[in-house]
């Protein structure tokens, strides 16, 4: 069963909360806490959770352990999954930082630059290759999704060679849009574009 | 009329491509074109911009720089929007780089941090203030969006003080969700949501 996009990211957001809630010593959590604390309504939340077959709130709520298997058997990968960034300016690195041990199935095991001070180098704990080295290291390192980070003009060439060293997943963070062919999954994932939609509704919100 | 936010989104999408467009040379774009750039359907670009009164595609396609210019009308405050960023990490700084200088409308005019090697300093193009000064900043500075890019612990509190300064929209980069009173717009913006749903694709595309 392939889950609609939507509930994936709302059962990944689901996980984090409910990691949270662990490490804040609460072991259940009732569908309305849920609910509340992602801006939806609980009947979503136990549409979503009926969909993945887990419907067993019991009187305290959800056994949030028991839920936060649930969801790592179903969006996580068994073997884990590696990931490479391409470009470590700024973007790359605070990436890179930000994702590393926050999820133990998903790692970024290598970064890639075109800058000598960049390469042959340990940046934010992960080993910094000349791109040219690109397709060896993917087939070496087992990469099957790459965050592209690199500068807006590289995107589409950036893409190209991804999935020509067999990349099986990409996010693109850059501001141009990708094409890549129907067998790699892309997401991109545009900052200005959360930005404006702020802006957008804030408008709205102070013409009321 | 409000439009609906993945309407907002993607309005925004087109500004980006048809933006690039022009850099391009290219000053015409049909909707099946635009339509192949986002992955979507051109029926979907035309019932988009139907919604927002627009609908002359003429015979070499949609002209790229009214367009720009009917979507900045919808989506751009007339005087521009002031945004702050609380948090001057890697994240902070890299957001700050990227997103200014993108659009005219939108501009990051304040850092809040507190740590003292931060503060008092131009980080990234941006003056980085104490914490504890931001209401003072907000009001003075007219500042109106904030972006959370501080430690995912601080999330709650550093929310809780830009509702009290007077914070109408709210973009959060950290992994905890935080909740605002329902005249504030949020917009969670967790980068590890995007990485677990590319890799659930990726684990479905290779089971087929």
């Amino acid at each position: 069963m392939k889950l609609p996009e939507k509930t994936v990211e709302r059962l990944s957001e689901y996980r984090r909360t409910l990691l949270n809630c662990l490490a804040n010593g609460k072991t259940h959590i009732y569908s309305h806490e849920l609910a509340g604390l992602h801006n939806i309504t609980a009947v979503q939340v136990r549409r979503d959770l009926m969909l993945i077959g887990y419907s067993s709130m019991k009187k305290k709520g959800y056994d949030a352990q028991e839920l936060i298997s649930v969801i790592g058997k179903l969006l996580d990968c068994e073997d884990g999954l590696n990931v490479g960034v391409v470009g470590m300016g700024n973007l790359g690195r605070a990436v890179t930082a930000y994702f590393n041990g926050k999820r133990p199935k998903l790692n970024i095991v290598a970064a890639f630059d075109v800058d000598p001070n960049k390469t042959n180098r340990v940046i934010a704990g992960v080993n910094c290759y000349h791109f040219k080295d690109l397709a060896d290291v993917v087939k070496k390192s087992n990469i099957e999704i790459a965050i592209i980070a690199s500068p807006p003009s590289t995107a589409s060439m950036v893409a190209e060679q991804l999935v020509n060293a067999g990349i099986k997943g990409i996010l693109n963070f850059t501001t141009i849009p990708i094409t890549v062919p129907d067998n790699v999954y892309l997401e991109e994932y545009d900052m200005i574009t959360f930005m404006e939609k702020v802006a957008y509704f804030v408008k709205q919100n102070s013409m009321k």
